[in-house]
């Protein structure tokens, strides 16, 4: 354990809400102990490196792998963490004007609290939880980061999902060795549900463009990303030697594609705050449009013979992606989720420590 | 705790789904472990048997016993558990065809990504999470068995409860010693709720019949166990030189009994597949005919003498059983539950070691 | 960690349900040792006075502070907390004539089967769990202390709050050294919730007529304690040396106070056994009228001129108290919460070890 040890504080009470405000040396840096945290759990040599401390887990949205990748995390470094459903077991915690006599609590409040108790603070928050309004989710995060003088982890927003992003890059580093030169391909993909956040494509795009890929984002007119994520993608294509361009066809970006990465996510022009109240019925219409965008055996073809499938999961099986695909020889979404374990113990490690 | 750590591992990997597919020699083996474990706990003996080991609870359904037990027994074990709620905690895990885009996620997967965070996934799955489908809740839990490379524990399906027959078992060995020989009645009971499963007594004659005790299973017509179940308790009785069989009235089979285990369960004939949808109303009259069917001091006397009570919880009193006799001499009720604890960590440690 | 192992068990077995029925020597004895847990935990020193030992949390109603300094208390101390949720997790623990076949389970049997697994058993219960029957919560507390063969502990029912009690005294003595003779003032606020029990209010005039404070419990005519308690207050004062007074009057019970804490409870005079069922019309018209009760600066500054505020928390920000006064100089809120985490240790280690 003794070069594990040395990794533990490293960046001591950092937040972690979004890859885009960490440096490429220090992003490595929670890669390399990512890796190394990956082979002592392989071998099953112990590495409590958070031994008795306490991580509290706000879930507003439901989730599979990110919780159960934080708690059994904590649990692999010797902590424990704190499963909290902010419907009925806490006070929902609450931004000024959104407060409910004894039913809410001010973020301010229970960030100072929980702070005094335990390590670090995990939240995750989107949709109907911000009434669909872009940016709250994350304003919600921000305003935790404010008032706690303990880490605050981003377990997916409205705009970043820091954490995926992590495993995402991970992933492509095992499967392909250099990411730098290859191409990355982060598509839409169509599913009955409307409701699926930008988080999982503007993290990836981000994470991507960092380490020098070159860059597709492919998807139906209407299906933009946040402009400030995209001047930041063109920013770290410039300083990190990669490209970014993006495309309105799934066929032609998949082309010579080494990675192909194909999820659904909502359109921001029918949720405020580009207009007043979400629009489901538009939402549908859009989506409906756009039903040919899944990724079956055809287009995979036409990517490179050894190119990888990535999705975050939960994937939406017949629409998202054809059974024959996720299931077969090229999908990695199985490593890609278990890597969410390695990448976040190194990033708890190194904040909470 | 050098004897105890020799039962780590020595059943690696195997599902404990149906005690029927396990040699009474293992479950002998099981059953020396249990003891050993609960003998330490009573000491106050350290057992990390499974340091820093995660076990994945998958309840579909309400527990007391079954949820705390594992939890606490992991704890005592040196692991943890994830209490997971499929409600609205996690996707809920669906089999091919009960899919929902972005509310379920395909057991496949959940059992694969669970699998690389942790050690054990155990589910418990009956009655409307099943849509009253005999057998639906089993093939749930072999479902998640074929995708997962970490042991699946049954916690309670449809069909068995493989835990609490073991329980049961080491119950009766604790106030009779030898099981062999000795008279052990199943009998339905009558209660208002006509939801419970039939798990706990098909597990309880298949044990028992294994364990060569003389079986006798009463109950009213049309409350008939799996004819598949039945099978095998003839076959066990001639393998382990015991005795089956069926008695259609409570004092009848009670007579001479040296173990009484009356508790509630469903008619087959009233649920799917043998009718099209459950048909509650239909149960209601068939359970309302057969009020008499409770355990009481007057039944409780034409056992023997020193014949023991079990149940194993929660008994509707007032219904399945008299205040006088749950709460009286002949109840072992407790020492039931508690079994439960050092059986399921003999299981786990044997297992997921 | 030679000093701190030596308050283990030192209250064995006892339960914790009412600072009343401890002695003054012994709640010295468990404040001495919440401090120095207090100090470790500072230091970063380990203190696995629990190691692996099992805590059951059941929690009827929300609660942010009280789940979470537990949870994160039993990690610390080397063992684990299973938060429960009686509404759909467990069978629902009831007395004697609440019950509902397949759906509660009556208390006599949780308590005993819980106590055989784990070390100890914790409840919060009030409001509509009780029917807003006062003092019903309570009785659901000590059917579980009848029941369990371990210790039980109050996390607040709709009497007593018994752990907020000892985090107040502990950050009245933190602030101003000694309690004695120094003037402490419980008064009601408005809010525009009328379902806050009297536990808090209650658990505070008990503590400090305990240590000989100058005690004044301010409310608007209606908001009167329990008979008992107030008894119990002059007692207490006339033991300890100190005073205890009612008043009708925020602002003339502020003048010259050392302590302050304003908050809300309802009015017996709505809530059964008084009044049939609950008029929450009646207690809305009776709130409304005294909207006036509010913990402003200018209340604040007849206070004497270091005088604290204090609150439990959640506070109802702009109706219980204005964002100057809790987020201002005299606010000691965040150091109150802490508090919890080290008393609630404190009396783990005592009576669960």
């Amino acid at each position: 354990m003794s070069e594990l040890s040395s990794i533990v504080g490293v960046f001591r009470n950092r937040d972690w809400i979004n890859t885009q405000e960490w440096t490429r040396e220090e992003l490595d840096k929670i890669l390399d102990a990512s890796f190394e945290l990956k082979e002592k759990f392989r071998q099953g040599v112990k590495h409590n490196l958070l031994d008795g401390k306490t991580l509290f887990l706000i879930f507003y949205n439901r989730s599979l792998r990110t919780r159960n990748s934080f708690e059994a995390g904590m649990t692999q470094l010797g902590g424990h963490a704190h499963f909290l459903d902010p419907k009925d077991a806490i006070y929902t915690p609450a931004l000024p004007g959104d407060e409910v006599a004894y039913t809410t609590e001010r973020i301010a409040d229970v960030a100072r609290v929980l702070a005094r108790y335990g390590d670090g603070i995990a939240i995750r928050i989107y949709g109907k939880h911000t009434n669909w309004i872009y940016g709250r989710g994350n304003l919600v995060i921000r305003e935790f980061a404010k008032w706690a003088d303990v880490p605050v982890i981003n377990m997916e927003c409205d705009m970043y999902h820091p954490c995926q992003a992590m495993a995402d890059i991970m992933t492509i580093i095992e499967k392909l060795r250099k990411p730098q030169g290859k191409k990355f391909v982060m598509s839409w993909a169509y599913t009955p549900s409307v409701e699926k956040p930008l988080a999982v494509p503007q993290s990836a795009v981000l994470i991507t463009t960092m380490f020098g890929m070159d860059v597709v984002l492919a998807h139906p007119k209407g299906f933009e990303l946040d402009p400030q994520v995209l001047k930041w993608c063109e920013q770290n294509a410039d300083e990190h030697g990669g490209s970014f361009e993006v495309s309105y066809d799934m066929e032609d970006a998949f082309e010579g594609a080494d990675v192909v990465y194909p999820k659904s996510w909502w359109s921001q022009d029918f949720v405020p705050p580009k207009v007043k109240t979400p629009d489901f019925e538009g939402l549908a219409q859009l989506f409906n449009k756009n039903k040919r965008w899944i990724c079956d055996q055809g287009k995979i073809d036409v990517a490179k013979k050894n190119a990888i499938y990535m999705h975050c999961l939960p994937a939406d099986r017949g629409f998202e992606v054809t059974d024959d695909v996720i299931d077969g020889p090229r999908s990695v979404v199985f490593d890609e989720a278990e890597n969410r374990l390695h990448a976040q113990k190194a990033i708890m490690a190194m904040i909470m420590g």
